[in-house]
């Protein structure tokens, strides 16, 4: 999948020989450096996010593994360009230990390295592979802000600090209608049934705290943005961005009869939604399901950042 | 779905009110209009191209089912800027019969209408719905070719003839790992064990020519490409531009690990890839599987064409 990546987008990214990085072409010295990555299964993340406005470097791990230390390294050294990297973690346990240590590995080298965990997933806590909460699909809302503040000039310490203000406005819910199967170990990572819907599943086939009757689009939206509501407090006249995003099997018919319902619900309350995007953003192989995101506006130039042009095989 | 579609994407397209007629909002007088569409369950296509640099309107049927005349007569009246529409049409018998009675319709108002029929795919004559060639995921690289040409003030007659060319020079061929269920049928359209693949599907859950055991990536491009080499007769240092289009439920991993193997294949032939697209871009709702497109490049332009700036949903 990797020689894939960069053969058929040589215009955009390169493999850094003999690793699992996939690093920018058009290198901008000067510019901090941003490096994401994690298991793979989950595409287009993170390789199609790498790019001009977006990512400088991502690193690919086995399906739904951590990547280890030293690819993460090799990844930070793509990505530095003489004013430190920052890398966008998804909060699970084997990343944030690995990303950690090649941080450690980098700063040896003199590179100046910062994080920012992402903890957007809602459902469940202290999951199978987590402490606190999982990051799930809002991760690429984080790229695409503050890769255009990146782009932009901003500094590391504001990217952090711009990353870890966007991490906390971000609620994200999951559902699945069928589990996926990594190819390893080749049966599904749980079973439902025909008419059955489990909510709250995360995205390495984990179970989620509930398994219900299927039920309209409608009345999915309305469950799901009753729990979101609880963590955002809607009230009239907010501004929110929406990301509906599909699992990896979800018709994209589908995605958009609910991101009619979800536009409805909102409308409803009063929230102004300032930009929608619906698609398969991170994935979870061949899972039929989808995610919910909503990120709070609080401030007017997240909005500019994530309508800022980028360069990059997912992002559109 | 329609209704989604315009409320997640004010930006770019509007809804021509009581129709199923999705326009971008963006008109340029003295442009030829562009309008393609047919039945639902293939998106991002058609509405995801309706924008600045591809199509005017995109009409939407119902699910795998031709729009009718008077919703395609909407769509070429939100097209039409003065200087003649274009119909891009897909060739099954109910579109080509119902997109001709709407230029029909649209020529009593003495709007000028001409139209191009894609018949990209080689798998199979005559089949369900079609006399002649079906056409699939191609009919996306004449939106985007036929559509820059178009934001360039090319004439009627031009792109027609440019349209044309384009077609004769794309060739595809589809498999399937699992059918798709029309939700009013309820059933998938065709039975397909685990271990088995199906050569030569349409979009539309039609059967193909072929049932094999499962085989490796590697091993199916070879039997695609072998197909398509009976047809463009490949040639060392010919240029092409390749497009691997998944099918709906297949994970982007599979696309790239089968677009690798493509790469490998056109390599070991002299043929240059001038440019690479992966991913969903005419679907067939749920179907797992993918399609091969090859175009091959009798014309510099071309490129430059595909390479064109847009502003649409789908295309990057």
């Amino acid at each position: 999948m990797v020689e894939g990546l960069a053969k058929s987008h040589p215009e955009l990214i390169e493999r850094i020989p003999d690793t699992r990085v996939l690093a920018r072409i058009d290198k901008r010295p000067g510019k901090v450096g941003l490096v994401s990555g994690g298991g793979s299964g989950h595409e287009p993340a993170h390789a199609g996010y790498v790019g001009q406005g977006m990512l400088s470097a991502a690193v690919c791990g086995d399906v739904f593994t951590s990547p280890t230390p030293d690819q993460i390294y090799e990844g930070i050294k793509a990505a530095d360009q003489g004013k430190g990297v920052l890398l966008i973690v998804k909060n699970y346990t084997g990343d944030v230990m690995n990303f950690d240590m090649a941080k450690e590995l980098a700063e040896g080298d003199d590179i100046e390295v910062d994080q920012v965990i992402v903890d957007d997933d809602i459902a469940v806590q202290d999951s199978t592979f987590t402490t606190g909460r999982r990051g799930v699909a809002g991760t690429v809302l984080v790229h695409k802000i503050v890769g255009a503040a990146a782009e932009a000039g901003a500094s590391l310490s504001e990217l952090k600090a711009l990353g870890e203000k966007v991490i906390s406005s971000i609620k994200t819910i999951g559902v699945a209608l069928s589990p996926c199967t990594v190819p390893e170990v080749g049966h599904p990572g749980f079973e439902l049934g025909a008419d059955e819907i489990e909510l709250g599943i995360g995205i390495h086939g984990e179970p989620g705290f509930s398994r219900e009757k299927i039920m309209s689009s409608h009345d999915l939206a309305k469950q799901l943005l009753d729990r979101i509501d609880k963590e955002h407090q809607f009230a009239s006249g907010d501004k929110v961005v929406v990301l509906v995003n599909g699992m990896g099997a979800t018709p994209l018919m589908e995605q958009y009869i609910f991101s009619n319902d979800v536009h409805e619900w909102l409308g409803e309350k009063g929230v102004n939604i300032q930009k929608t995007i619906v698609g398969d953003y991170m994935t979870s192989l061949e899972m039929a399901g989808l995610s919910l995101t909503v990120l709070k506006l609080k401030d007017e130039k997240w909005l500019e950042l994530l309508n800022f042009p980028v360069q990059t095989i997912a992002w559109k």
